[in-house]
């Protein structure tokens, strides 16, 4: 299904832990809803039952390889259960996290090689792209303070901040590399109505 | 990590459903204890906590790339934790399915490209290839008969036997194109006791 295919658009959340992708994209939803929109907000890798098992996997301690085909598996239930038929019935789906999650967490960040996990999404995903990307971008160490206490938390102060610190570099590859009109960069540190804004002006012209 | 390098022997079992695979491995792990080897006895997608995780996320209705990402993910996890680690000590390692039976099943009985199966595989395994891979071949109708009333019974009949009958196929492919003396082909119709002396002296010669 490419872009011209499908009836409804499919906007992408990415961004570091703690940048406020789940708050901007239920901010987003509601006010789509608000305006009479069908929208389909979901998350990776929860959105299915099958990603909700893949979450419990992921609390385990996984091989990268294993973490890896976790997530590509979650991707390919939810894109066929989920995103998929909400495009095609012509919604708006809003996703917290797609394959640039991988990219930038498993590729860049551990150190996965890239076209492995390039040819596991196209498979996982049937070639499906976003419309756009929206990434909050946000200063790793203060994402990961912003995090504190909650489940994904910080396990070791200074080992996350880096390997963080790599992710946000992955992101910002990704972004260099892409078309223009597919990428919105956001500094997460405004005012989260400043971010919102910017995100529905986006939206709208996607 | 190539047979050159490891110090222990790789030995997988394939073959359709019923065709006896875990029996003739269980009977084979006893036999080289007996004989004092060091022996691990595992199989796939089991074998680890992941692999026990993903059979229960096996149970789901899942997208036919989801299904096979979760078999590769298990896979990747019981390479780096078990299978790996047994080599590098020397032991001999009984695994009761590998990679062939995702190509065998995802990729030539689902239908699912055998290319992208290739290259997650390759990534899941770090190239790790078994010495010796037995084939229990039987029938499928007879062998789908000999599993009724196990957990992993028949659904629907007919379907089931032709969806076998692609899985078997597929196995018989795999077998032409391999390397001499990688794959032993076994009539798993035949007496267990001729079945398991074959395959012992097979091992034997690995």
């Amino acid at each position: 299904m490419t872009a011209g295919e499908r009836r409804g658009r499919f906007i992408v959340f990415e961004g570091g832990d703690g940048a406020g992708k789940s708050t901007l994209s239920a901010a987003l939803a509601k006010r789509l809803r608000g305006a009479g929109r069908d929208v389909v907000l979901t998350r990776e890798p929860g959105g299915t039952r099958v990603g909700e098992i893949v979450r419990t996997l992921l609390r385990e301690h996984l091989a990268p390889w294993a973490e890896a085909f976790a997530f590509v598996a979650a991707r390919a239930q939810l894109v066929e259960e989920v995103i998929r038929p909400a495009l095609e019935r012509g919604a708006i789906v809003l996703c917290d996290r797609f394959v640039a999650s991988t990219y930038a967490y498993q590729g860049y960040a551990r150190g996965l090689d890239l076209g492995a996990l390039r040819a596991a999404n196209a498979a996982a995903t049937g070639g499906l792209e976003p419309n756009l990307t929206i990434y909050l971008d946000i200063d790793p160490a203060a994402g990961l303070k912003r995090k504190a206490g909650e489940d994904e938390a910080i396990r070791t102060g200074l080992e996350a901040v880096e390997f963080h610190r790599r992710v946000r570099e992955g992101y910002l590859r990704l972004i260099s590399a892409s078309a223009p009109g597919t990428w919105l960069r956001l500094d997460a540190s405004k005012p989260a109505a400043a971010v919102e804004k910017a995100a529905w002006e986006a939206i709208n012209d996607a």
